[in-house]
């Protein structure tokens, strides 16, 4: 997606793929095969740009850090890099920042735990300070022994622990900033989380009040400026039953919650994050329509995903669909479908629909027919 | 921009280009360098693929037919296309169709036109039956000296002539056709031609009335279905001063006409080509602004065009630069800006202010700044 956005407008863009058949690989006509965790392939790569940037928040810090110290423009840099790497970096510079976060420790010894749920009571979450996504290194705590367990399974694995916060609903709040300071939000998106995957995104959230909004667009902006991000930030939100919002995660790079942006808004979150790692002003993040929702499409155990893209659009000429070019493995994200209309809950039902057509889960029509 | 289409939703596309730093060789990653007018590499490349389409009219005819006879799906096929590449096939078919074209002769002989003469009065268009395009291949004729000189200069070249059609504008209607038969038509639109070169294309066409954007579509749906067209095709009217609607030339893929469609439409003319000759059904065509301007930048001394593209973005967020990666040379078209809003006048003022940016025309601002 980023390619496609780097069509046309430019900045020109090069691509380090894991494997030739990545996504990436399969449709830029400049990659280079290597591994983003190996310092020499990164270096390689490196001397054939202007700027490095990422998709993903994988690259190992301390590499990051080697290339910047010799020169190479890493955008976002190490720095603010960090904080979306390593979450008690992240959780001690948003207290510092004076933003909302769950009340947290930063290791999840057993007297730390104790400490914690003495004053929010359980349960209370550990999660992994590093590497985690997608409800990965994030568990759910009853009690002690619970804990106990968990320690002695992950073994040397560093946990952090959290309040588990009472929440309504996630939200997303989604901006980017360029290397001269602009900085540019989409509307606060819901993001619609099952088993801690997003599936569903609707923009802008329904009954978001204008205080909401507003104080969730500054807390991006606040912590774009403040960490010296360049680049898309997505910062995920907790919507409290009382309306209050904390901080979740942090993202740096284009983000599942703003792909609706690529037909919802008149600057997609991809050419936006080349736009502002280039040094270019960044465009208008304006609507394209009153409501746009991005349901994913998870891989399930029928894989004929593709061929069942002409009868989504036969029975919708409005969606659009988007596929990654990945094998289907059940639970897998395979692509997403984008809707765009009028009533969030018609847009809403078109996207799940197009989505079950994908999987294999509505009858097949008989009607039409066509090569 | 088809393979920036092609990307996600599919369906997949293989290049052949002409050189390795061909527009679309630069970013695509599945391109074959071949030559379109030999018959040995147009069949290599089509035994790669499902469906054989173009981004242009030159491919020999003869070459197409002998593919189709050995079972290449051709789209749009042969037959059809024929009319976007021989002249006088097309003015042919379409005074076939009952449809409006200008008075017209097969052969620009001294006899015959001085017979169209006597009926239209001079001057009298002549135009090359193949090949010509971008006011190339087009004579305006004062009277028969200028046609015997004509005739002289060229040679053997094949020409046809017709009545020069009085003209308040030109318009374009653009639509699609599926190999079902599914037709969707976009917004009729404007296209201001300096030097018989499309300059600005203003969709939809201002002032155009109900009953003549209606006539258009339905001149373009008749010609699709009548001749069988399967992928884009664009229909180039003339305005008569008493607003009739009279058909210049056909254009059977993705057309500079319909370029604005990338931001301005639902589904643009990119992807909905590569749906229609895949077998899909067509995606709506619904505009996403009230009006939309494209402005082609056409080369000038000044090459440094690329760099220019932040100041553009510094001076409008809301413009989108295409850049087709072709060297600046005067006159060559080197990519297109759009923009979008609410009143015509707008639009297209910050349109052309955009191109005039690239164009080095307009004195550098100092302010801002990034690398």
């Amino acid at each position: 997606m980023m390619h496609q956005a780097a069509i046309g407008p430019g900045p020109r863009m090069r691509v380090l793929a894991d494997a030739a058949d990545d996504s990436a690989a399969l449709v830029s006509g400049a990659v280079e095969v290597g591994n983003y965790r190996d310092l020499g392939d990164l270096s390689r790569f490196a001397s054939s740009v202007d700027v490095l940037t990422f998709d993903h928040e994988h690259v190992p810090p301390e590499h990051l850090r080697q290339l910047a110290d010799r020169g190479v423009r890493v955008l976002p840099g190490p720095d603010a890099l960090l904080h979306a790497q390593d979450k008690v970096v992240m959780r001690r510079k948003l207290s510092e920042l004076g933003l909302p976060v769950p009340r947290w420790v930063p290791a999840a010894t057993p007297a730390a735990v104790a400490e914690l749920a003495d004053a929010t009571g359980w349960p209370v979450v550990a999660k992994s300070v590093r590497g985690g996504y997608d409800g990965r290194g994030v568990w759910l705590l009853a009690g002690p022994q619970e804990l106990e367990q968990l320690l002695a399974e992950v073994g040397d694995l560093p946990l952090y622990a959290e309040a588990a916060v009472p929440l309504r609903r996630e939200v997303a709040a989604v901006v980017a900033r360029n290397s001269a300071g602009e900085v540019r939000a989409w509307p606060t998106v819901e993001t619609v989380q099952r088993n801690g995957i997003c599936m569903e995104v609707l923009a802008p959230a329904p009954g978001l009040t204008a205080e909401q909004a507003a104080e969730a667009e500054r807390i991006a902006v606040t912590v774009a400026t403040e960490l010296g991000v360049v680049g898309v930030l997505a910062v995920e939100l907790f919507e409290q039953p009382d309306g209050q919002l904390v901080i979740n995660e942090l993202a740096m790079r284009p983000h599942n919650s703003g792909h609706w942006t690529i037909e919802g808004s008149r600057t997609s979150q991809f050419e936006q994050h080349l736009r502002a790692v280039a040094g270019w002003p960044l465009g208008e993040t304006a609507p394209t329509a009153a409501v746009t929702v991005m349901a994913n499409l998870l891989g399930s155990d029928d894989p004929a995903v593709e061929a069942r893209v002409p009868q989504v659009y036969r029975q919708d000429a409005g969606v659009r669909v988007h596929l990654y070019g990945k094998p289907s493995r059940p639970g897998r994200k395979l692509g997403h479908v984008t809707a765009l209309g009028d009533d969030v809950d018609e847009v809403r039902e078109r996207a799940l629909r197009a989505v079950a057509v994908l999987r294999g889960e509505l009858p097949t029509e008989n009607r039409g027919g066509s090569a």
